[in-house]
């Protein structure tokens, strides 16, 4: 207990896990101060849509304060997450705005939420030419750099050019490298033509590549297949058994199962491989000595607490549970966040919490215009009504009634004009 | 005629000028090349709602492929223009995408709609201190920067910080200002209250700083008085008979009509005084012998064309048709725009063009949230008839018909709940 008399909760990170477990602590006799470096809580699963220019930022970013505007007993703080300090029980951040002197936030429990990168596979010289849509900043990026390229094509002096620019490699075939893959396809093939003279954005090629036998391994391999065939159809070129290589600004090379390296001339590669850890697992290790795995994910306890330190939770795509780990899925980060607010509750009631389970609904991706594949464990289901649980998921899940209501309007916009309303190039 | 047998058109800037030039040549015997820095037209009379979180970017811009994806006569090229070469009749521009060989545009009839720009009177040094909301990035970046500043007051140390960011200095009475400064006090005193526990936003103060002794200085007085009024209501203090004479980092100075200068500690000092011409009005006017006027204007004929050269035409804010210079409005570039798309048409078919004549339908300001005036010249209204009047025109003007539908949802929602969507804070 503080000075103040409240239990004081810090949550870090306003993602699906940290924004559940806030919520879970409505009620509860706490101050809870919520930190992120954003102002806004990102619906990530969407952000491929901002980036092939389906929808805007503000359509699928909530801010942090106006979700939390009724709770009296949050506090959200924008500050970049420094340092945690497990003896001396504070977190250290850099706030993100003002005269940025470095803040102290005491706590009784903590609660790390905070999220995962992407991870170059020790290959971090292929940063620098790989895009990634894992923040908004970084999708409104892409979104620029893609319709860049389409806009460079049409300059272009000669055939290779064009081409080079008019091809795109998405690396990794799971639910984002699909939906990528897919939405450039349909960028090229439905939205763009009809807007250039010189070139045709048919003919552009995406290439989807995938180490493993097949696309969505997480799913069945009957759902994977039909997957397959809907990007094909929809002109996307999976090379599945095959692992990159080496990226260039202007190239990619490719290995296929034999050890057959090819090289694509590309001027657009969107990375979706593998994620690591955010860098606080690795504080947490090194403070409670917990163990951390090869994706630098901290091993936390049965009821998500760290090693030692029961008054430490850690949740989401930054820990495994055990032995075991866990998709790093928004509903495994949403149920965490709910346990972990729920078991603070229970503690200051003095009840016990049984181990954190996750409730495995079933797994989602979608490809394309009324092409997405469903594995609800008891059924499977491809196609359109695939799509349709699709749309119906990610409506409801989405937070704010507005922006629910704004993306509605330009699904449905974009499924009767196949074109996308929100195709800027913005880099201030 | 060209070598292709079609006459070549190139216009420079798809703003409202440009758009509507482009447009009144469909159909018209020619080539049309229509270049821009962006690649999208903005409707600027609503980018103070980006800048205040209450639109997105891409409701109020519309790429302008998809404006003229119909027009098969129009091509659209990215670039940005570096010269006219009035004696070899071609345009030099930088494409913004690609690899970046400048290009050169021949033409036969150049239309140049280049826009113009704040200016500071001379003071050069106020620039990187003020805020500005002219483009679409500068509108994303003031929004940022507004936002941050109540996410600064809530960690304040003192009282005398927090005073500092909470508040605002609006530098221009005329309509952006006016504007501004209502939309800032609304979000103070609606949006945010409740979204913040240390600090109330409420207590922000919105200073409204205008040289004349009225707002809106080109409506009648009345009606000034009326504005005036409302923004009082808001929260704004009108500063009227006031000049800046001084803009720091962290302070405003302001000479009152006695000559004393009063220091306002202030950390957000938006920019909406003076305007200059683009630097294209110079270029012309150098290559022409034409005259500049003091806000860098270049002197057309009551035909728009360039003294010595009736093939290029130039129109909107950069211009001055001999005597007049008209206000640098929408409707004006609109109007020039529609007259010179009109006059090339009209020449290539051997007939001549009566001299362009603005038909002035009035003024609209709106304030905030059922508060506007317009000036109709036969009747001059105020309050709710206003503003429904001043969304009845801007929805009708904005383009795009998904852009209007979504706008409106955005607008209902706003005013029913009095609450902003579009509150982020992103900063590549």
């Amino acid at each position: 207990m503080s000075a103040q008399g409240g239990h004081r909760v810090v949550v870090v990170g306003g993602g699906f896990a940290g924004v559940q477990a806030v919520r879970a602590l409505r009620g509860a006799p706490v101050e809870v101060t919520l930190v992120d470096r954003n102002n806004y809580h990102l619906f990530q699963p969407l952000s491929y849509q901002v980036a092939t220019g389906a929808l805007s930022p503000a359509e699928i970013a909530e801010p942090l304060r106006m979700i939390f505007r009724r709770q009296a007993n949050v506090r959200v703080v924008l500050a970049e997450v420094t340092g945690l300090d497990l003896e001396g029980r504070a977190v250290v951040a850099q706030p993100r705005a003002g005269d940025g002197e470095s803040l102290t936030l005491p706590y009784d429990t903590l609660v790390v939420a905070g999220g995962s990168a992407y991870s170059y596979f020790g290959h971090e010289e292929w940063r620098p030419f790989a895009l990634e849509v894992k923040t908004l900043d970084s999708a409104v990026h892409v979104r620029g750099r893609i319709l860049k390229a389409f806009e460079a094509a049409e300059l272009a002096g000669d055939a290779a050019a064009r081409a080079a620019w008019l091809t795109f490699v998405v690396v990794g075939g799971g639910p984002t490298g699909v939906e990528m893959a897919g939405q450039i396809a349909e960028l090229a093939r439905d939205a763009l033509p009809g807007d250039f003279r010189s070139v045709d954005p048919r003919a552009g090629r995406v290439l989807l590549v995938e180490t493993a036998d097949r696309v969505l391994t997480s799913l069945p391999s009957s759902l994977s297949a039909r997957a397959q065939r809907s990007l094909e159809d929809l002109g996307v070129t999976p090379l599945t058994g095959h692992t990159v290589v080496g990226i260039e600004p202007a190239a990619v090379e490719v290995r296929d199962g034999g050890g057959k390296v090819e090289r694509f001339d590309a001027r657009t590669v969107v990375w979706a491989a593998g994620v690591t850890a955010s860098p606080l697992a690795g504080i947490l290790a090194e403070a409670s000595g917990a163990q951390l795995d090869r994706a630098g994910r901290v091993t936390v306890g049965p009821d998500l607490t760290l090693p030692g330190h029961p008054e430490v939770l850690a949740l989401g795509d930054m820990v495994r549970v055990g032995e075991e780990a866990l998709p790093g899925l928004a509903p495994v980060a949403m149920q965490q966040g709910r346990y972990a607010g729920r078991l603070i509750g229970e503690r200051l009631a003095g009840r016990s919490t049984p181990p954190f389970r996750y409730r495995d609904k079933g797994d989602l991706a979608t490809i394309g215009r009324a092409q997405a594949v469903a594995d609800l464990r008891r059924v499977r289901v491809g196609g359109l009504l695939a799509w349709v649980l699709w749309l119906a998921v990610h409506l409801v899940y989405l937070i704010g009634f507005e922006n629910r209501v704004v993306v509605m309007i330009r699904w449905a916009y974009a499924f009767l004009t196949r074109n996308r309303g929100a195709r800027l190039i913005t880099e201030p």
